[in-house]
């Protein structure tokens, strides 16, 4: 069954589209986006060519935000988990994470070189909207992680600026995500291929609960040898080389969910991204810096600081088709990360191709994969 | 001033009867038991003197039981989390307690290598009882923690049987606690003198929510030269030798509140024990096992596995008033365990001097910390 | 090519010998063995039939020992590290493993009901051994995980004894390892099918160093309809019900690597068993304890305990051939154990069919995946 | 016994001067820099006076370097290991400490909302540098730590720009440590007093193997009313106010040693810290940021990425005199730095009274636990 929806809320075929199969039902938009008050928005930036002069470009970089109630982020924190299955990286705030249970802001996802202009920045914003800091200690931990595109862009050059950051948060919305080559994704690679944003979401059966989990990567792990897609060892059939060979990339996941969960059940949501990784063939590289972050929208007001609150809690008995829909989710949005992302040529000319939609159809086809219907 | 209903509670005097000054509010009976529905039982096991043989003798051990709902237990389980401050040492169920948030029956303490006979015996216990072992699996993963008793006691031996936990178990009971060479802490060494089982507690004030926290350890872990009570350097000033000069030993701590706190809460309460240890000069050495475990027998029904629960929440800006509580009663309930032991003679004739306790008070004396009034 | 070898090794077919197609290279018997000094041994109880009867049977449980250093295993430590993908389910011992950074002894494995009378036999089969336990404290924290086997196997009589444990211990040796209905995988379930031991090596190239990783599991984990062979949807294309319906079950594995790690790094090891069990389908559903332990064989004598040692350490940028053979491995003794068993009858005359050989082999024929040449 | 050189040493009395009294041998510096290669520097800015305006001051702020292996630190990184006691605060780069055993150039330490600064200038500086950045991503991960120093400071101006930490870091060098009011530290209040810098070090004796443990804090926590100094209560004995009278501060630790301690010995190390803000009266409030970091100078070359290494190991059951040197080094850093700080006048003319030196010496004198020779 073809999906015209999803046709038409991106403008380019998703992984779904190409006729991959998933397990799970997704949500309307197969994205982050369908855990209700889940806002992206993206700052792309792509400047110059050819050679690289550290400091001058080329730039192809950006930022990503992602805010678990919207405009609302930071005035009310969500419940959170995070989990690290490879720590060569950077998720600032972690800390209080753990610590308090709590994600107190916005999701930001950069280069690895920009991680501070942008942690600051997030401050800097959240002063500027004035409101509730008179305390002023609560608004100082923000959440911003990285992936490393040193491949294609002036890493060194420190190219994400405050306004960038500014843009990312103003301009995140509801609705369909942008994927590939946008916001903190723009330089990305991934399995060898080019790589970037990627999403996607699935929706529990009515006796699951009818909840919804969606999953936002930044995609930039992996070699194409081990590269899997539907338990097809597509990377192996699709010839040709790559500027990145090891597995020194990176993969941050954002998982979102309506789902009543209370933090150390968020942490066992995030956990399970690794099986999602898994599926997709990876080994989770010594480079890798694999950090995934997991929150609940439900629960408005948890964060209350006086008198006793009564938040809502999913028995950890119902938990199950939560995490098969953490896993699936993740799996199709690194797909689509990949689908989404058009070959891109960066510093020093270097060029990373996308993934050939037509030999991973011939690939599925090969294997008794492909869902030929879908196009 | 003088605490009646201590005298009258304890038939020998507690730490504060000696007039050792400590911060905060104790609850009536300064204990663990102050946290309404929590109850505790022990089995003490002394037999045989001289010459140790493996197998035969001479016994100085036990086990003791926290219920956090007394008879109710195991049908409803409690939130719960742990820390380990030194992993020397055992307390099964715990990947199951940090996993789910969720102590599922009782605490038991016992010697080190009694502990598997302890926790066969408890699921043992859970089938007699009939009930809900339906799924079958629910019930399987007790949580079970040790100190290690080998000077005094046959330790090799095996003597815990499962009729010792059976008493433990039936004989749990609320008002005051037996302290000292009881239970699981029959042998146990602390600080150069007799250890054992020890409690206290503390109630916040009304602003603080008048919540109850309470400890009970079980004591056997550092050096004479370590020991601080009150911030006096007590260890020195009493003379004398240990058959254990090393710090060796272990504490085990278990805190108990009526406070609402989710299971990420109850380790953050977990890990200030490590405070109230710090306060008495503990160096957590090598050979220490200082395993912490905290549970709020607020929320009833928590642990339901259909729909959806709403548990009561306390703030974490509430807090504060709690982690001052765990400080504090764990300092007290390890100084209770070293008054209330009584000096004991062992295998191999092996004697462990009980804390001298006018000493003590002559101690504090000429450091000005003695509150003379209390005698 | 077919391996013949592998065909004398055990008397029934392995997985790559019904054609399975797996990554990597295998060691010499394609098992945990191949890591030179590693012993298995294992305690098999099957007894009576008919209707459970509590105490009585019948029984089909059993206990697996693996040994790091063979009859040395308890005194030369080898270091080791742990990690809980979900932790419903027991590992004891594992608060000194990540503390100290050894594993001081075997890795023992049984039912969830017989993790204390295991722990404490082995303590007893330590003490009669004679041997350095002058200083007392130093054996007592064995580590004993478990599955449960409820369905099969009467699980609250305990029948395992410490004759069993004695037994397992005693018989453990080198060379190939019996896979299937043996030891403590005797009534297991693994995704709807037969469960139990199962095994696999890998072994890196020369220039990765040469190094062996070897995988033992116990299990009992998973849903058939999760089930994935070498990315193959297998489960969902062989029908038939299984007594087990739920993702409760459980998957304890134990990596044995000659790579010279340290501590933190065998804990990264342990950590990329999920994104094999990924590959496999999991879920790592709630009920599911899935508890695993590396360790290694390298440097002998490094838990001394005086002067200044100088353990050999890979450095991390030469792990990732390491980290690609544990995916491999693990996914492989997964599949080895669903293979070797064979279909069982237990209590209440419950049965459990065995993982069809030619409806596998059909399947994955069926997706292009069968490796013709192998039978 | 005065300490003559210590009064050389630093212009202004250190603790041990006032006669407090110490437990342990330190260093013949006292400070971090005992351990052969540690550097530290220091970037203090002050400007402005009067009420605050975000942008303009008044300034009250710095940064803070600590650097390993002086300005080898990021071409030869050193084994480390961390823990939160309470993350209300920020570490960047822990994950990759966590996961590598590696801290790879310097800690930083400055106010909250520069944390992002600094991170980013840290990367600058080591890009400036030239050098083995070949590889691009090995050096992206700066470990920068915070504490809040909203009071004093126009915190939310963001004065910290690349030239202060330019400036922390090249003025770095061994020596004597000024303390107090600098750097990092010039704007904090601990226990109610002024706080800041401090540090101080232990040297085990020659049995235990002559190392030494230094410890630098940043020194932002606390109640007054609980401030025990020697086990005196002197917070309580010392009247007047302060203008944060709740435990919202935060305290940064770094450890170094040059004892050949492994990853996750230096880990064991850092939850020693623990214990000697105990001793000092701490129960690490929800809005206090207890952030400890451990690494160990010894094993040049030890992040080797080729060949196999051999690291000295020093074996665990020597680490005692080590954790007691953590312990004891922890206490005297916190004093030290509240003695060194001066009285200061920030923002809005807030003013925190420095710990009053005769104020002190009388309440250890009533207690009996001053040291009269010390003057």
């Amino acid at each position: 069954m073809a999906i015209p929806h999803l046709l038409r809320a991106a403008e380019r075929p998703r992984a779904r589209n190409l006729g991959v199969p998933f397990d799970g039902t997704p949500g309307p938009l197969d994205a982050i986006t369908d855990v209700r008050g889940v806002e992206v928005g993206h700052s792309t930036i792509i400047r110059g060519k050819g050679a690289l002069k550290v400091g001058e470009g080329p730039v192809r970089t950006g930022v990503t935000a992602i805010l678990p109630r919207g405009q609302q982020s930071d005035r009310d924190p969500v419940f959170a988990g995070w989990f690290s299955q490879n720590g060569n990286g950077e998720m600032t705030g972690t800390a209080w994470v753990e610590e308090s249970g709590f994600l107190e802001g916005p999701v930001m996802i950069t280069n690895t070189h920009s991680v501070g202009t942008v942690r600051d920045a997030v401050i800097s914003w959240r002063v500027r909207r004035g409101a509730p800091d008179q305390t002023g200690y609560w608004w100082s931990l923000p959440v911003v992680a990285e992936t490393w595109d040193g491949e294609l862009n002036d890493v060194n050059g420190f190219h994400v600026k405050s306004e960038h950051v500014e843009e990312a948060l103003s301009s995140a919305r509801s609705g369909s995500v942008p994927e590939g080559n946008v916001g903190g994704g723009t330089g990305m690679i991934c399995n060898g291929f080019k790589g970037g944003i990627g999403t996607a979401s699935r929706k529990t059966s009515e006796e699951g609960g009818g909840y919804v989990v969606g999953a936002l990567v930044q995609c930039n792990y992996g070699r194409r040898v081990d590269l899997r897609i539907a338990g097809v060892p597509v990377g192996r059939e699709i010839t040709g080389r790559s500027p990145r060979e090891d597995d020194s990339g990176s993969i941050i996941v954002v998982l979102a969910t309506d789902a009543p969960l209370l933090p150390h059940q968020l942490k066992r949501l995030a956990r399970r991204v690794t099986l999602g990784l898994g599926r997709m063939g990876s080994i989770s590289g010594n480079g890798s810096g694999d950090l995934f972050i997991a929150f609940s929208t439900a629960n408005p007001g948890a964060a209350k600081t006086t008198g006793v609150g009564s938040p809502a809690m999913l028995p950890n008995d119902r938990m199950n088709p939560l995490f098969e829909a953490t896993v699936q989710a993740t799996e199709e949005a690194v797909v689509n990360a990949m689908v989404a992302a058009e070959t891109m040529t960066g510093a020093n000319d270097v060029t990373v191709q996308a993934l050939p939609h037509e030999e991973v159809r011939r690939v599925l086809r090969k294997y008794g994969r492909l869902i030929e219907s879908q196009r």
